[in-house]
């Protein structure tokens, strides 16, 4: 921090410079202590420059103060820092999310954009980075550590350790730490480019390297950990929490609109409040219906709340705990950059809340000091794109590219015995079936979109026959699924993770040729008898909006209810239900643009 | 981290490559999950590699080790780290300090070294990391923030933002963090060179600030956090602590030879253990014959655990704790240097115990995976003493500078009525008296010792005066003291706070002058009508000995009786009693070199 800045925080500190903002008749929540002692909370640039607590400074002086504010008894909490997320996973663009996010009370977020850098490599990454600096939310990005998922998977872009310290040299201070390292085999198996991108975490601003290591555990966790990998958001019990907390690692409790992991997860802080250091919150993917309807790392606390976990312990875990996870609660960095609580020298984020419930909005919210949100509604400032953000948007908006196709390469034939995506309604993991008819299943298709079936057919691939016959088993994959209940229509999708090509799914050909041929720039699209009659257009890389949160989630219900008149209802959901099919990394069967893919043997089915 | 080192990490973690020891049958004390679990423990090149806890991971086979250790299930602790102490009040040398450590299991220690700094600037500092090199305790150097004590203090060196950034610059990766910030009034004031030395803490490894603000509160203390010291040890009472706690810093409970506070400030932690990751443990200052009878952070503990904080609770406190509050638990750091715990990744500092009480030392230390002590005796390996070391130490042995002193110098007559300093058996703080006669009053002398008083006489300061008499109230103060009860003889020491200049303390003239030309190249000297009856050597700075620390505990005993004899009794202390007489920071009534001076008015008695 330099000389000047401190200068200015110690003036204002001891009262010989008028400050911003002066709280009072405020009950400060202290995660330090655990407690919530009734006081005041002087800012000054931005930043908290007095904490004063009753009785005990009751004699001190108000000092001068452009503002005061009044908070008649309410609460002042420190802002939530969302540990882990993928903003795409919210179809909105970042200045977008932010609005969103700030609302329900998170000032700072931990993003992970390998969705768009699958699509769009290190471009993406980079709109990702320029459209969030038009708003106040802080938003950390974290450098994708697996984009492709898989070495053969044929996404958008590959991103090696090279290409990562090349992008940090260019754009430094931008990068944050690592992203999640999933390909934990690679970890175990000591594989070199790995353990490259691990040590690529050096030139990152916090050098931090975060996980996502679902039943890791044994040697295979300890060879994990010991890489040094901070924390983990993919625990779904107890006892697997436990194995990763007791070997260092920092607990993400997931509680998103997939993954619902706090409740299962609570005990291991019921059963011992002093863990709640090492464990903090998530949401990881969270759709915008529900982040504006039920809310973000708050609803995290008020489950946790529900679960049996004390006001004061969920509020410092989704606070302190995370700053102290990525480093962000002390240290040399500027006052601006250190936070989670309410303390001198610390970023003021703070929410105005009627109770520490967290069944509504906080009243208010403060991103450095200024006045982002009132009552669940973003009032804060939105900076119009730059001129950089616009050169971005428009690779985004060109990100798909679909071959040629023709109505005959859906139309093909049931082999019985063969190997059959089995769904489990609301659960991204698949089985596998081999029935010996096509009774009750329906079709897949997976399309790559990256430009590679373009340029096989620009190569003559097709030869003579129907465009995208040649395709077949290299671009396009084709397959059956069971359980997936769609009647008298297809869905097409941009988003599949985590290549993002298109899917399809239907239980008749013209209806999925339709609904690919309607997918335009990217989305969803809801085709029954020849006709489109639901869509949500993804424009910005097949994966985000252009349009505000409320509208995003109002087509997401419309797109929904759509669904379920064609038969699509709960558990299963039309996209949701949609999203994981390709997704190689998971559990039994996937839809890969070679056919259909076992992912216990990493081979095709045939 | 080196991908090299990472592979080999992994590999071994796999049970790919053997390791160097496995400790079998561990009570594996978890500091995270606050649990102990039986299981095993592997360790690679000084890290720990490998944690097994049973019956969870039972069955993973033991891998290949060069050395099994079964420890029958005693207990495997982290090794402890002193979040703040100055290796010079133990009076021994760095490397000696470290052996005395280490049976006590210390094995980091936050140092600051500015009792050397005070007398040989930089190159005492030096001496210090060179010497601390020879032994396999881990000890952080940390930059001292406050030499002198007091800009106009007559002491050896003094140490600008100038000179530590210039320092940083020639030693890379040396110094580790700003040492504590005592001039807290500068800070409040906002002083341009005091936070000059702040900011300087950025060119530091750690870039971290610790802090010392005794009774520091308000608005005071909210400009002293907001400038970013992370810490204090100067705590003494519960209120104190939470004003501090609340407002960011980590709390280190103090439990040192001069000062006990870790039962005043327990209740901190038993009200509410969460508070327990905010608050570390410090010895301060300890005497060698202290640290070895009843230990270190060990004896910490013990303390905790009798104050009513549950062996856990204490033992994370002074392992997981101080690591975060130092940011050495996680992070981008080698592995070797990541400690605090017992997990994957993590420097193999381990204490086996055979319960968890701490009345005795541990029954073994490892020191980044190497045996250092046994039940209490240093068995590791001190290398020799480097050149440069030896060339250091040449200039730490001639830092007392005498002027010549006559006999006469040292009688002079009480005037009544005038300020008197009123020791207080125990406690560093002085009272002021004005008595109408010497009656029960000592004479008290500061001379300094850095080589002004040798420049002045050079320059003709004396006259035809006998030596030493024109230096009185420049370079030579003189004044009274009560409750020093000293009879028939004289102390003097080259201790004395923080600029360690001569203090001599006598019922007699003839007696003071003795014990001042016996003082030779430093430490205290006991003289009794006319001859020396006790002394403890300190050759290095006046300020640490070169002998092991066992000898120099017994010459503190000696002494001790010595002192005794000549009347001086507990909780009055011939040694400790003297030190803090001339340390102008302290109430009341203080002597310096110009003469009695009053703290609270900052000026010079009359």
């Amino acid at each position: 921090m330099a000389v000047e800045e401190l200068k200015h925080m110690v003036d204002a500190a001891e009262g010989r410079e008028a400050v911003d903002i002066l709280f009072t008749n405020a009950q400060i929540v202290d995660v330090y202590a655990l407690r919530v002692v009734p006081g005041r909370v002087a800012v000054k640039d931005g930043v908290i420059v007095g904490v004063l607590f009753d009785p005990r400074d009751a004699d001190v002086p108000d000092p001068a103060a452009a503002q005061v504010i009044d908070l008649g008894g309410r609460f002042l909490s420190p802002g939530f820092i969302d540990g882990h997320l993928h903003i795409e996973s919210s179809n909105v663009r970042p200045s977008e999310y932010a609005r969103m996010a700030l609302a329900r009370g998170t000032t700072c977020a931990i993003a992970d954009s390998h969705e768009i850098a699958n699509v769009c490599g290190l471009d993406g990454l980079s709109f990702m980075i320029e459209d969030a600096r038009r708003s106040p939310l802080d938003i950390k990005f974290m450098m994708p550590s697996c984009v492709p998922a898989l070495p053969d998977e044929q996404a958008g872009a590959s991103i090696t350790a090279a290409d990562m310290q090349a992008f940090m040299a260019e754009h430094p201070g931008e990068i944050f730490g690592l992203g999640e390292m999933m390909n934990y085999p690679g970890v175990e198996a000591a594989d070199a480019e790995t353990l490259a991108r691990i040590d690529a975490a050096r030139a990152t601003v916090s050098g931090l390297v975060d996980g996502h290591a679902p039943l890791v555990a044994g040697n295979d966790l300890n060879a994990y950990t010991a890489s040094g990998v901070i924390a983990d958001h993919e625990c779904t019990n107890v006892d697997e929490a436990l194995d990763k907390l007791s070997r260092g690692m920092y607990i993400m409790l997931r509680e998103g609109t997939c993954s619902h992991d706090l409740e299962a997860l609570a005990p291991l802080v019921v059963d011992d409040p002093r863990r709640a250091r090492r464990c903090c919150f998530a949401t990881d993917d969270r759709a915008p219906s529900d982040a504006l309807a039920i809310g973000m790392i708050d609803n995290a606390c008020r489950v946790a709340i529900a679960s049996g976990i004390d006001e004061l312990t969920a509020i410092a875990m989704g606070t302190l705990s995370t700053a102290e996870c990525f480093r962000l609660d002390h240290g040399h960095a500027p006052a601006c950059e250190r936070r989670g609580t309410i303390a001198p020298g610390k970023r003021a984020d703070l929410l105005v809340l009627d109770d520490l419930s967290f069944t509504r909005p906080p009243r208010a919210v403060y991103s450095a000091g200024e006045l982002v949100a009132r009552d669940g509604a973003f009032v804060g400032e939105v900076a119009p794109a730059s001129a950089r953000v616009e050169e971005l948007e428009a690779l985004l908006r060109g990100s798909v590219r679909l071959p040629e196709l023709s109505a005959e390469v859906f139309d093909y034939p049931f082999v019985p015995g063969s190997a059959v995506i089995d769904v489990i309604p609301g659960n991204a993991i698949t089985g596998a079936a081999y029935p010996d008819s096509a009774e009750g299943l329906r079709r897949i298709m997976l399309i790559e979109r990256h430009g590679r079936g373009v340029a096989a057919q620009e190569a003559g691939a097709d030869g003579d026959a129907p465009a995208g016959t040649g395709l077949v088993g290299k671009h396009i994959g084709r397959g059956w699924l069971r359980g997936f209940t769609i009647a008298g229509g297809a869905i097409a999708s941009t988003i599949g993770h985590d290549s993002h090509n298109v899917c399809v799914v239907g239980d008749n050909p013209r209806d999925m040729y339709e609904a690919v041929r309607h997918v335009g720039q990217g989305g969803f699209v809801l085709v029954r008898d020849g006709s489109v009659v639901a869509r949500l257009d993804l424009p910005l890389g097949g994966l985000m909006s252009d349009k505000p949160a409320d509208e995003v989630a109002r087509e997401h219900d419309e797109f929904i209810a759509a669904g379920c008149a064609a038969g699509i209802e709960p558990p299963l959901d039309p996209l949701m239900g949609m999203i994981f099919l390709p997704l190689p990394v998971i559990p039994t069967l996937r839809i890969r643009p070679e056919g259909v893919f076992d992912v216990r043997t990493m081979s095709y089915a045939v």
